[in-house]
């Protein structure tokens, strides 16, 4: 027997289907806020990620030759590939440019629950618009996208980089050395923090308030006192968050998201219920597309742990609605089964969903068949009835069995659906 | 600029939205047919498609060592991952078991039109019945996927390995010395075949009327004369196909299909349209579970081409229906902004795509962005109309201004969109 690779996953008819079905209210509330969706490959030049990220992602890249002998890896996130695109492609379309995606990534990293080598993200963009607009639009897709899921508990947290930036600026930090701090800070490693803040030679009094703001959590109310564009773009983006009417939404000063692109507003989702893995969704704003060649833009976005989200879904019981076929046909003998093929033949042509006994199997078996793959109704194409043009339909849920002429079976079967 | 690697693609917003729509039909019509989907990984152990086809297959795959020295490639078809499946964890489904798949594929070949290094296949597996009904239902599944994409002009020929397989066998051909004739005969490359054919002590006879075999075509008719079960089996399969409505059929008794694994019914669709790389499905009655460790389990299956099918209703001119977004609404003023962002947030939850101005931009500007995203009709929401609770919708098309109560205005745009 040969087994799939490690770290990767099959999925069967009932996972596949919930799976669509969660893929598919998510991208139809992106449509809803007007993004609209690109792909990209699966592989990219190697190059394109460590460009972002930097060399250290190969760690964590499948990455190999080609055989042309190119170094090509396969993707880890999109973001970067979405930029790519953008810079060579899409720049001239209207701005704002709102996209989103759905799709694979890979990582080569432990195995554990929740976290596989082949993953999906759904996740959006949002080009060329610096106003705090842009930063609530994002935010609030990746809220309402949370929401139409049906998952109750989770929190959305929205900091500001650009407030400990500034602070670290007031402390006399240079942005080379206040990136590590950050990361640090990003990591609630704050002995580390301060031991690197002392190195810098921040004094006491800064860095108390450095590790106070991380702290700084709850409503619009606690960014009182701060100051300052990055304090008035937050105030702004809430506001209008309140507008649209998003109410898990909480400032969290602490979100430092440890990357240098980011360049203002940052945001988490975490669903609790999943314990230490409990990050559903990052994202926030940032510039990348003048490493790829291209102009500055503004551009912010976030993606969404497709996986994780719907792990979180499943620990809070909810389901996606339970798959069924229509209608099952069945011939009675083998003279009727040419009737049986144009009648399941109809009913799939009028949006039914529909299937046929391939199996020539006995009217006992085949009501066997048919509960063991959720089917709701059987239609019974025998003698007797053909003789007046009719078929029977039964229920399979209550066995109540209905007599009706054969060229109403489609729109019986419809209505008997709603 | 880093370039996107060679024979690979992007996907922007338009050819997205048609790749979509053609994707949802088709995996309609696979759920109308009883079919389920499945999924399983991008990457697979090299071993599994080595297994299948053999050594060779090694050239064309984008193949390499993972970070744990296992030997990993790409799928360049899902059959065989789909069979993995199926042995380890879906044997035991009820029977038929009718699966489908759809996603990308790699194959490391040159680049040319209709031809890539990422593509993607729809695809559709049926185990566990020997009967002609399983073979008629996956091609009548293959048939109704291209019927309902709109393709006008395609050709679904269909033929069966054991006719010529047997009489190779009357020939005095042993099975290993049959199978390279037998790919000879698909590429139809008789003088190559012939030589097989004389090298391996075919009579001129036998050999005449082998080549004869491959050029036999047409309606049912032209199995009149053969006689055994293979040409029995083929008829029956014709017969439920008339039953189901299809007409784009034909027998072809010249498709082969070289590869050993084929047990019997093979078919090939092709869109004459593309020129030479005109065929867009292929499949045929296999058996390759007990490679992968499993019982031997009666097999039949397709796979479409799903770029090739694209680009077939391209050439014929067919469209998918055009994007445009439901609403898009504007305030008239900064004191208007916060009741815009409610708008659309209701508008939203209602289920109609809407976007709302996020450049504080000028009501001209906003006209020209809206016409230039696709808007049907803009929302505008003034001073002077809020004082009766009232914003005025703009029909883009026409330019018909109407005023509508705030709290019925969802309403009167799901129905404008009717």
């Amino acid at each position: 027997m040969i087994q799939r690779p490690r770290g990767t996953r099959d999925f069967g008819p009932d996972e596949m289907e919930r799976r669509r079905y969660f893929e598919f209210i998510m991208r139809e509330q992106c449509h809803r806020f007007g993004f609209r969706e690109i792909a990209t490959p699966i592989f990219e030049h190697t190059e394109l990620f460590t460009t972002k990220s930097g060399p250290g992602i190969v760690e964590e890249l499948y990455s190999f030759k080609d055989k042309g002998d190119r170094d090509i890896a396969l993707r880890p996130e999109l973001t970067a590939s979405v930029v790519r695109f953008f810079v060579n492609e899409l720049a001239t379309l209207p701005r704002p440019l709102k996209v989103f995606y759905f799709g694979q990534m890979f990582r080569y990293e432990r195995p554990q629950s929740g976290r596989y080598r082949e993953f999906f993200q759904f996740g959006a963009e949002l080009f060329g618009n610096p106003l705090p607009e842009s930063d609530a639009e994002i935010i609030g897709l990746a809220c309402s996208m949370l929401e139409r899921t049906g998952l109750q508990e989770y929190q959305v947290r929205i900091g500001h980089i650009g407030i400990l930036r500034g602070k670290l600026t007031d402390a006399g930090i240079a942005p080379e050395a206040a990136q590590p701090i950050l990361q640090k800070l990003d990591k609630k490693a704050y002995p580390e923090a301060e031991e690197l803040m002392r190195a810098a030679g921040v004094d006491a009094e800064h860095m108390q308030e450095i590790v106070r703001i991380t702290g700084t959590i709850g409503g619009a109310e606690v960014l009182d006192g701060f100051e300052g564009e990055a304090a008035q773009h937050l105030r702004q983006v809430i506001s209008i968050l309140a507008s649209y009417g998003y109410t898990k939404v909480k400032i969290d000063l602490g979100v430092v998201r440890g990357l240098a692109y980011y360049t203002g507003m940052v945001f988490e989702a975490d669903a609790p219920k999943l314990g230490a893995e409990k990050q559903i969704c990052g994202g926030g704003s940032y510039s990348l597309s003048e490493l790829f060649g291209g102009e500055k833009v503004f551009s912010t976005g976030f993606a969404i742990g497709f996986d994780r989200t719907l792990l979180a879904i499943e620990k809070e019981g909810s389901m996606a609605p339970a798959f069924g076929l229509d209608a099952y046909v069945v011939a009675t003998s083998d003279a009727m089964r040419p009737t049986a093929f144009q009648v399941v033949a109809e009913l799939r042509r009028s949006g039914l969903m529909a299937d046929v006994d391939l199996m020539r199997r006995s009217l006992g078996k085949n009501f066997k068949y048919a509960d063991a793959v959720h089917v709701r109704r059987v239609v019974i194409i025998g003698e007797k009835e053909m003789e007046q043009g009719s078929a029977t339909i039964r229920d399979m849920a209550t066995g109540q069995q209905t007599l009706v002429p054969l060229e109403e079976l489609a729109r019986a079967l419809l209505k008997m659906r709603e």
